[in-house]
């Protein structure tokens, strides 16, 4: 197995290095061919790392940072003043090319811009996205997932955005998932009047016309639950809502069955019954379970981790940015938009 | 009790007659002040109506239609074409002064089309707009519901539009919903890089110099299930994207948890003593329960039903049309629209 080098921003999230560190180590036990660059404040980072077995210390590489970037601050004022923060300095590593991927809980509109700064995009594309893998049941009704883009990075998108989009996520979904031939739909709504607003009308066009893209045509929300595509693309803003919206529908279903299982002493037994059922649906809806977003189309692995990830969350951020570093998505990308969007 | 006379389209929807009628009975023996138009083919009627006891009889009028709008026309073909279609020969009952509000399960296009060319928009309305009340759960964690809108009549949004939506939404949840002053809030995206799209943020900006109007700023998906708001404003794309997802997502968690508990005797059992515990939960997302979106803006009363909506769900959307009846909603939302947008 050939190492990988990746470089984590140890000082990012919720949490910081409370849950990044043991996340690190949990990483390196787990993979004897990944390499650490453990970039962060070094009082908070030394104390933990002399604390390993000789043998991982030998896997990691301190990093000292001066600055923080936190997680409300103004992502053109980070770029502009955090020059020596732990996210700018992981992100040096893999422009220079010494770590082969970045991972960050940090401020995710400061990871945009100075990931784009420092990284640049890779030639063809206009905009990096952020995707995310979200759980799905497929055809057969048996838990999968689905790779959806943009989450949150453009909030005002032309066709030609959605369109590259397309591309990008098709790439990745076939390096990192190993799908031959990944299905990519449009986000759109049903048919409610007109279907679709002028940009998604104009993407679809764009998208049938292409060559060597799975293009199977619109999605609904309800259906990008069920499978009904491998990749599915929308603007930033309403991904975000889509998101955010399923997150707020999911909690509310599992806060009421809560409250209706905890009404009386025998409602609290059946629940305790009830308990392994539940367990694994929380593991489903757990953004732990499928943590780590990818910002894509810039010219480096760039792993994007939920802010609030705890432990195993984190180390899946990892074991992502591992996955797409081994594949050279950024490189596989490339190739696809020349040889798709820029050939003829 | 003053009568209130309600013209159902009883040919719209998945099931049609099936479920209009019984549905129509119901409401009639639950409301004594209740008067229907019963509109639609006189074959599918008759047998039906000629059962009823005399009181109900009396009760009811049946309006003969000679074509009916499937529920995937075209809406301006439909509005072209089907001229003695039961859902046009109600809407005209509602202009005629006959009947005090519409209520139809069927093609959402055309009924919006055909209501606004039929009833016409309220002075100063640029476009129609649907809303739906979606459950939430409020500050205490109590059932509660939020009224959003637009979910699917405009995709494509000027700032200008959702300020009249959102003063819509704000006149229709004072008289319906019995708020003084009902929060009004804007969906927008979370932290990520930027807040919002131009779209809204003009919105925002025209909104927070608006008197008279408790606006409150913007919430996310997951607050908007949180009771953030009791109105929530957006374009029908993002509304239609919002409640789709929002239905995936619902509908993923109760698949996987029946898959749970379906898996052996053991978790049968279990699965059958929590019964109780998921039925109210059932209710809480069932779109029968909360069944009966308005089409806001339009000089007249238009409930919209779920096609799909069963008996129970049928009956809600009558029920609906009489409180925005009695409350003379379109009155209201005249007054406020031309105190609060159109006087200084």
């Amino acid at each position: 197995l050939k190492t990988l080098a990746v470089a984590i921003d140890v000082m990012g999230g919720d949490h910081g290095t409370v849950v990044t560190l043991p996340a690190a180590m949990e990483a390196l036990k787990k993979h004897s061919n990944l390499f650490l660059y453990l970039v962060g404040i070094s009082d908070q980072i030394e104390p933990f790392v002399s604390l390993l077995p000789e043998e991982l210390q030998e896997r990691c590489k301190r990093v000292a940072a001066t600055q923080v970037v936190e997680m409300d601050e103004v992502p053109t004022v980070a770029l502009r003043t955090k020059k020596a923060s732990s996210m700018r300095l992981a992100l040096e590593l893999v422009k220079s090319g010494e770590a082969q991927a970045c991972v960050s809980a940090g401020n995710t509109g400061a990871l945009m811009v100075m990931g784009r700064y420092v990284l640049k995009m890779l030639p063809g594309v206009d905009r990096p996205a952020i995707m995310y893998a979200l759980p799905c049941d497929d055809d057969n009704g048996l838990p999968s997932k689905v790779r959806v883009l943009d989450l949150g990075a453009n909030v005002d998108c032309d066709p030609e955005h959605l369109h590259q989009f397309a591309v990008m996520g098709s790439a990745f979904s076939k390096a990192v998932d190993n799908l031959a031939n990944p299905r990519v739909a449009l986000l759109n709504i049903g048919s409610e009047v007109m279907k679709g607003n002028e940009t998604v009308k104009r993407a679809g066009e764009l998208l049938s016309q292409q060559q060597g893209l799975n293009y199977i045509g619109y999605v609904e929300g309800t259906q990008m639950y069920r499978g009904a595509a491998d990749v599915v693309v929308c603007d930033g803003f309403v991904g975000n809502i889509a998101l955010k919206a399923s997150e707020g529908v999911a909690r509310l279903i599992l806060d009421s069955l809560k409250r209706e299982f905890n009404r009386n002493f025998y409602t609290k037994l059946i629940g305790f019954l009830a308990k392994p059922m539940f367990k694994k649906l929380k593991q489903r809806l757990d953004p732990n379970e499928h943590n780590g977003g990818t910002l894509l189309g810039l010219n480096g692995v760039l792993i994007k981790s939920h802010g609030g990830a705890q432990i195993p969350g984190f180390v899946c951020a990892i074991e992502e940015a591992m996955r797409v570093a081994e594949q050279q998505v950024p490189a596989l990308i490339s190739k696809d938009l020349e040889k798709l969007l820029y050939e003829e």
